[in-house]
């Protein structure tokens, strides 16, 4: 199988492992990935039930939104997916779903605060909100503005160790360095935001110590990170 | 099979997917379709187990509630989907469940503010509320009167953008042109309502800025809507 | 099969639904019957995983608590149950499950209040609550006293419309004609407590109206009820 | 099979249903075994995926924590199941995830009162809360520092009746006889939090008594215990 061709295969598996870990109901969500030479992306079709699915229904992009291949529509997030692809150069794949508790705190335009060692194992800090769109936003280009409000977000902050945001009024776009861990961080995360809103209806919210936060989340992804196995010599 | 006995097979399937999509337990729950020419409904038959279901269980009657096919007693909720029927010309499919988080807002007497772009997706405006019937109204017809205050509820709706209702202290009816799309309906009514509760146990309450709202409603049901594949030619 | 063989076999069932239904972990409930002649009692043996259960290892007991038939140890509610059958005339089985959320009213101790139509299909007024045992009662005969606080809880309720019960500080019990009408009770009972739990998480508890609670009850348990098949002829 | 590869295979199988019991996702658990002559300590390696795990994986480590059988590396918390194996000499296995109601607790930094006989089949009084680490024991040995202020939470208390803790910020450790007991533990633990989280939101919160707390601990775990199937002549 060329890459293109591996690629399609793992990002429709990732579309479909949406269902699989009860991230999405319906067609609520979909998952794209960028080549290595970030000149095609690869997205879902928009409105295509994910039992379906198949690697030849993916349909593959140009960064300016030209399709190169496939014969369905791009999913309408298409937009969004470009212009983060071409903001954040340490990103290789997208998951966007309108997972429940991740979209109740997007619903509340909270950012999810740091409460847990599970959080800051995927997290280094907050989980950010971006603002809603103005009016002028929402009609002209507003998937694209989508994606602009995003990037205006991380103005201040690395995309590679918060590897996510919430969008205020809508849901959570999740990313990684592939279509496997794009998904495995909407687990995460929807995971993450289910533990904190039952741990706010505690009554109670101490944020992680500093200390533990940065212990955890480097002891996975810091330079000496000992979790995992080694990488194959 | 000719266009009736496929209607049938549809609506045992919609019946099925209740289950599938955990609406419902025991039997808390019928989904009918009315043929296009309406002037025959199809509905489940009364307290029959979703399992054992079959396209030739189903009860057809006419508007006026007389069967003309089928062995089973229709439906006790067979009144309110005919005076749906009768009164919106514009459905095509009836749902009815008591799924649990719809249900809750249905007991709590409380409409569901449009609160994010999942809910914008499907119902344009809040899920409306009908009133309780009174003394008389549940002694005499109860399942017709059930019917007329849903449809005195939609004196100021459009029951295509606002395809549902909540029954106060009971649960909600949805609808749709087919009855796979009242289903679909349905289910992203349980799934909303389950994220405004969600979103409301976090003591903040935004409504979605209404060019938002708009926006998503049109993206997939406007008259340019751009959301899934063309219609085909 | 003879009657006890088939009436062992309906309760191996039903314990095993208790599973499928999501209303037990481990071994936390246990489902009896007792004969038409009100002579022996089926019950789960205590302990037991219900993947592993067979109808040969149900345990028969007389009234008294003498074990008839069978060679496992009956469930430590055994008592319970047989005190119940003894007073209780009207019923033919009983389930007893923690499930989560009617346990999260009985130690929360309090009472179901009657919120909606789904309440009212199946029981006729409050889940009622009965108190915890004095130092005295648990000492001695522990198994039994619950049992009799049931019993007194019921001074002026009718098992037959009101089928279950809540535990101060433990879990329900729940009963029917049948082990397959007292696992549908305990199924509905979980999810009325479900629904009522999120209902009150709302901040607002409406009770239902009287006429629509004694219709709702009426249409499906009533000498009028239209709810369902007619009986065979 | 001699008794480590048997062992091996329990713990690889103890691993495996952490999934089946959804206490995690991702890779976010862990589940040792220590021999009975205390010398050997069986436990997961690290960052394996559940659905893939064979008892050849496992990671067999002396109490210093020197691997002696096994080509990956060892679960990254193994440090604080070798502190609590040092420490504990009446615990056989430990099992260690982030299940969502018990770090829903740990997050809140709460102690899980008991509420009920659910409860106090398990547990005998609270489920404790250890302290968070200062940063000087995050920064050097931050897994021993773990095991080390759970040894310190139970100065007082006796880890074969309270068979399980909450660390401060991170999630529960949960112990019991062997790898399948402690499993059970953890399950009996989520169920025990879930159910203590849903009652608190009911705005009670009323103590077992603590005649029934006992009693029903030692109908399970006493000295004349008499639930479950007497032991095996």
């Amino acid at each position: 199988m060329n890459p293109l061709e591996r690629l399609k295969s793992e990002v429709c598996q990732a579309n479909r492992d949406l269902v699989r870990h009860a991230l999405v109901v319906l067609t609520w969500g979909n998952v794209s990935a960028i080549t290595p030479d970030r000149t095609r992306v690869v997205i879902k079709p928009s409105g295509v039930a994910y039992e379906s699915l198949t690697a030849s229904d993916m349909v593959v992009l140009d960064l300016d939104g030209r399709v190169v291949e496939g014969s369905l529509a791009p999913s309408t997030d298409t937009p969004t997916h470009l212009h983060l692809y071409r903001s954040f150069p340490g990103i290789g794949a997208i998951a966007h779903a309108h997972s429940p508790y991740a979209t109740m705190f997007a619903q509340a335009r909270r950012e999810i605060p740091c409460l847990g060692t599970t959080h800051a194992d995927h997290f280094l800090g907050p989980v950010p909100l971006a603002r809603a769109l103005t009016p002028k936003e929402a009609a002209d280009d507003y998937e694209l503005n989508t994606g602009r409000v995003i990037v205006e977000r991380f103005a201040t902050l690395n995309p590679v160790t918060t590897p996510g945001v919430l969008l205020a009024g809508h849901a959570p776009f999740v990313w990684g360095p592939t279509a496997t861990k794009a998904l495995e961080n909407a687990v995460a995360l929807e995971a993450i935001a289910r533990i904190a809103h039952g741990t706010l209806a505690l009554n109670t919210c101490v944020p992680l110590e500093t200390h533990i936060l940065t212990k955890h989340h480097d002891r996975k992804h810091g330079q000496s990170a000992y979790y995992g196995q080694p990488p194959k010599a």
